[in-house]
Parts: C-alpha cells; sequence; structure tokens
C-alpha cells in the first residue's frame, strides 16, 4: 500500500514577509487538500528573490508528493515565480503560445504589451494550468504547481488541479469539547495518546462564548476503528472530569 | 555599519498544516517587527515533530538575527516545542522554579499538576518571556524566541520582547495608487525600477470599490532620498498613463 499523499505550500512575496498584505491561503490550500486526502506537512513564505525561490522549490519538491506556489506570476519586474521555478527544474523559459491564446481570450491583441506577454513565460514541459477568473495561467511541472497570489484565482486554480491530484486515504478527525481547562484534561489525555499510537491527538484551548475557558480534543487518524476507539476513551475521561469529585 | 537586523518566523502547529485553526500570527509579527525595523525574511510552519521543529529551528537561527517561533508551549503532551528548542540547543531541560512561581500567581498550588507544571519546562539558560495574560511563559535562548501560539498571548509577549530587540533602520514604505491596470504599468515601472536598484519596487493588483481593477505601487527602501526619488518617478509615470492618448 503506497504511503500518504503530501504536500508542501511555498507562498512567494515581499509583501506578505512585510506584513502589508496578510496571507489568505495558506489556511484554504491546507484545509483543501486535507479534505482530499493530502496532507500538508510543511509550508514555507520566502522573499521575490530568486535564489530564495529556487532554494525552496528544490528543498521541498524532493520531500513532498507536492508543492503548491502561490504569488509572482504577474506582469511586474517583481513577479519573478516562472523564472525561478525554471532555474529550479534547469528548464528553459519563453512566451508559450497555449499561454498567449489563453491571454488573447482577455486582452485585446493591441493591449498585449511586453508586461502582460510575461504572464505567458511558462517553463519548458510545464502543463498549463487555466484561470477562469482572468486567464492569465498558472502551470504545473514536476511535482510543483504554481498558481497566483490573489485568492480568488489561486482558489479557482486549485479547483482546476484537484481532479489530477494523486490523493491517499483521507485523514478523519473528530472534535471533543472537553468542557474544561487544557491543563486539567493534560494529564489523562498523555496516557491515552500514549495507548493509542496511531491516532494524533491534539488539544486546543478556546475561550467559550461564557467567558470560560475551554478546550478542543481532536482526534486525527486514517483507520476509522482506531479513530472511534480513540474518541471514546476522550470522552469517557472528559466524562469522568465531569463527575463530582 | 551593520546590516539590516533579520528575523525569521517559526509556526508550529500540526492544526495550522491541517488548516483547523487558520494562522493568525504571521501577518501579525511580520507587520510589528517591520515597523520596529526588523526585516522578516522567511516564515516555516511545521508539524508537532520533534525533528521537524529541530531541524528548523537550527536551520532558521543560523541564517537570521532572531527567530521567533508560536505554539506548542501548552500543558498537553502534544506541546513539544520548549524540548524541541532544547535539543536543538544541545542544553538540558527541567522545571524553571521562576516559572513555576509564575504559574503559581495564576493557578492554585493544588490545581498545579504534572500536566501544567510542563508549562514551567525551560531549557537551561534561557530568559523567560512574562505572559501577562495568563501567566505560563515564553522564553528567549540564543537568539530564538519562543511565544504561545494564542494570538492574544502571542501579542504580549511581543510587547515584552520587542524593547529588548536590536533593531536597524527602519524600512521605509510609500504607497502611489497607479490607478491603471497592472499590465499597463508593467514595462514603465519595471524600467524604473531598474534605475532605483536601491529601493524595491512591489506591484500589487487589486479590486477597486468601484469594480475596476487597480494597482498599489509600493517603494521600499531604508534611505529617505531615494525612496522619494523613486516615489517621484512612479507618480510621474502614473501621472503620464493617465493624460488623453
Amino acid at each position: 500500500m503506497a504511503g500518504p499523499v503530501t504536500a508542501a505550500v511555498l507562498v512567494i512575496g515581499d509583501e506578505i514577509l512585510s506584513g502589508r498584505t496578510k496571507d489568505r491561503n495558506i489556511g484554504y490550500i491546507a484545509e483543501y487538500l486535507t479534505a482530499i486526502g493530502v496532507d500538508v506537512r510543511e509550508v514555507r513564505v520566502v522573499p521575490d528573490i530568486e535564489e530564495e525561490i529556487v532554494a525552496a522549490v528544490n528543498a521541498l519538491r524532493v520531500r513532498y508528493s507536492y508543492v503548491f506556489t502561490t504569488g509572482g506570476i504577474g506582469p511586474t519586474h517583481d513577479d519573478i515565480t516562472a523564472d525561478s521555478v525554471a532555474k529550479a527544474f534547469g528548464v528553459a523559459i519563453d512566451v508559450d503560445p497555449r499561454a498567449r491564446a489563453m491571454l488573447l481570450e482577455y486582452i485585446k491583441p493591441e493591449d498585449l504589451n511586453e508586461a502582460r506577454l510575461r504572464m505567458a513565460r511558462i517553463p519548458a514541459g510545464a502543463e498549463l494550468v487555466p484561470n477562469p477568473v482572468s486567464r492569465a495561467p498558472g502551470f504545473w511541472i514536476g511535482n510543483v504547481i504554481v498558481m497566483a497570489g490573489v485568492p480568488t484565482i489561486m482558489q479557482a486554480m486549485l479547483d482546476q488541479v484537484a481532479p489530477k491530484l494523486q490523493t491517499g486515504v483521507r485523514m478523519l478527525s473528530e472534535t471533543v469539547r472537553a468542557d474544561a481547562r487544557e491543563g486539567d484534561v493534560g494529564g489523562p489525555l498523555g496516557a491515552i495518546a500514549q495507548v493509542n499510537p496511531e491516532v494524533s491527538i491534539g488539544s486546543y484551548p478556546f475561550m467559550a462564548d461564557d467567558g470560560r475557558p475551554n478546550t478542543n480534543l481532536v482526534v486525527r487518524g486514517r483507520d476509522p476503528a482506531k479513530v472511534a476507539a480513540a474518541v471514546a476513551q476522550v470522552r469517557a475521561m472528559v466524562e469522568g472530569l465531569r463527575k463530582p469529585g
């Protein structure tokens, strides 16, 4: 049986690192891929510097089944993702006639200036990822999928790509609300985690609407029977805590 | 003259990678540090796995002036950041009497169970970072600052740490709204970027309230005169585009 299908997300852009723009793609991609059976194992954010992008692409693509990049595929001089990915793969890059044709569905020929033609530069051997929002495509080369940074466009591209991804057994996740402080469940929860090594159990404190500290206990795993067994133990533990002394 | 002061942010937590929790710390820390003259150069998100945390801490701490971590310092078995950071530095870790005393400001002695005492485990040689929200401290070892994942607590810890950071010359940033599509400014903007190598110029498309595509052009740099010169050129370029024919 094949192992899990894994992914990394690589966000490219000075504007995220300066805090000027708040990223909205990491959480979206993480939730989306988890739901279809692809485990996101790592995220990196790097600046618009070619050697940083090349290094990150090459570090991640050998470690994970897929790498999803966002950002840096627009028409301006600071959009260097396509060239950087070509360099990471050691392939040529030039204006791709298929990408050019896609741009012309949206842009009048007289407006297809040199800047806009940058958006048709695609590394040799890449498949295009159609962009139903504003036409300029992303692309897929090797196991690296290059998408726009604008969330609406990125989301539309991910919809295009998802049906073609290899996916694994979906990670199941069940949440038990403890109605207790995290420090009070910590001991017994650790004991349950120890005897259930094939699931992972997370503990997430939150402030309930009644203003009291509360905790969500999340059991995650791929085997439904093992998840159910651990959830039963967590529920029993939580109910035990509720009984008066 | 010393070079810029740099930082990486390391977010630790399966719940971010699964998309269950949406990160709200990266953008906050990025904006905060940028404002005080610390450049965030890289962000990573890694799972609750010791070897991944150790590897990321060690990769980042040699590259940047500071590493800020968030998450994994609570009372449950899945909170392994403190132990992982101790391992990364090759130092011992045990319950720290100062941290224990801080917990006792908030927790009754009879409630200070083994799980809660985990929150007082601090690597040898670390300075504590007080937590005015819920007492359990973060810590600072070498150039690594370990903070909570809960945003309100992380923010309070960052306020504690900020006055003690070395900071560099603050990055200045000025935004010019193009009132044009990104593809129409791309060419002339690239030319301006080329003759102003000591500033960085970013181009960020957005949808204006009137429903028309618009573009923010952002000039960033540390030398006020050089930023002003580039901004003047960008403004002149933008005004040129607005002139009819």
